[in-house]
């Protein structure tokens, strides 16, 4: 049997290159006042997500909404490993250079699913480690 | 470079057996009027999924609050896997065998966190799986 975990936070640049280092995550937002996630993949570039789907009628009134982005690398067995979560507005990309290049970066692994090219940029970074439990680690 | 996939979907007797063949997910809530999601580790049970964790005031008043669970098992490289979302109530459990019962069954992964035992029926059961794209499979 496994040890219980501490908890260490991950700096803002920690947890977005762990971001980065895996290919895919999930896309919390409100759908009809009920909460709503999406599996999907991404790119980190310039410190935002990017990703592709489609995520209501909000978006495509270029209003933005506010949604979280969760991706984590955790091992069940060892329970080690790793979670970090973004906050922040999520905006159609729609300027043209920047949808070719995004489009190319970000094949989307699902066959016909209808999509939008969208970039959460945060306004708030929570990422944490699971780390094994030791007295001088902070629990948070 | 793997090809593209299709979703098939999953009866919701498949869904609330993959998501009791693995140990972990996601518990996605509003705080503040903002997605929040948080991994947690989980058991399903007669139907329902049983957590520990913290989802603020609107629980300890036992009025329920609707959340929305997610567990997935996806191969980056492959891109072959399953996700699971289930949308329902959570309520805590508060009966005292059930409360024991669980404790046990369901140890956190995190020491020193703040919990309460939570259970949430599905009303809403939404899981898919990752196939190979071929003809005959319909996308959703």
């Amino acid at each position: 049997m496994t040890g219980t975990r501490q908890l260490r936070e991950l700096t803002n640049d920690e947890a977005l290159h762990r971001l980065g280092s895996v290919p895919f995550g999930r896309v919390v937002f409100s759908q009809n006042a009920m909460p709503a996630i999406r599996p999907v993949n991404h790119v980190v570039d310039g410190g935002a997500v990017i990703i592709r789907t489609h995520l209501g009628a909000a978006l495509l009134r270029s209003v933005g909404v506010v949604v979280a982005y969760e991706a984590d690398a955790i091992d069940a067995d060892t329970r080690l490993g790793w979670s970090v979560i973004i906050t922040g507005y999520a905006r159609r990309v729609q300027e043209a250079g920047e949808v070719r290049r995004y489009e190319e970066m970000l094949q989307p692994w699902v066959d016909g699913a209808m999509n939008q090219l969208i970039r959460i940029r945060p306004r708030m970074i929570n990422g944490f480690e699971l780390v094994e439990a030791r007295e001088e680690v902070v629990v948070t």
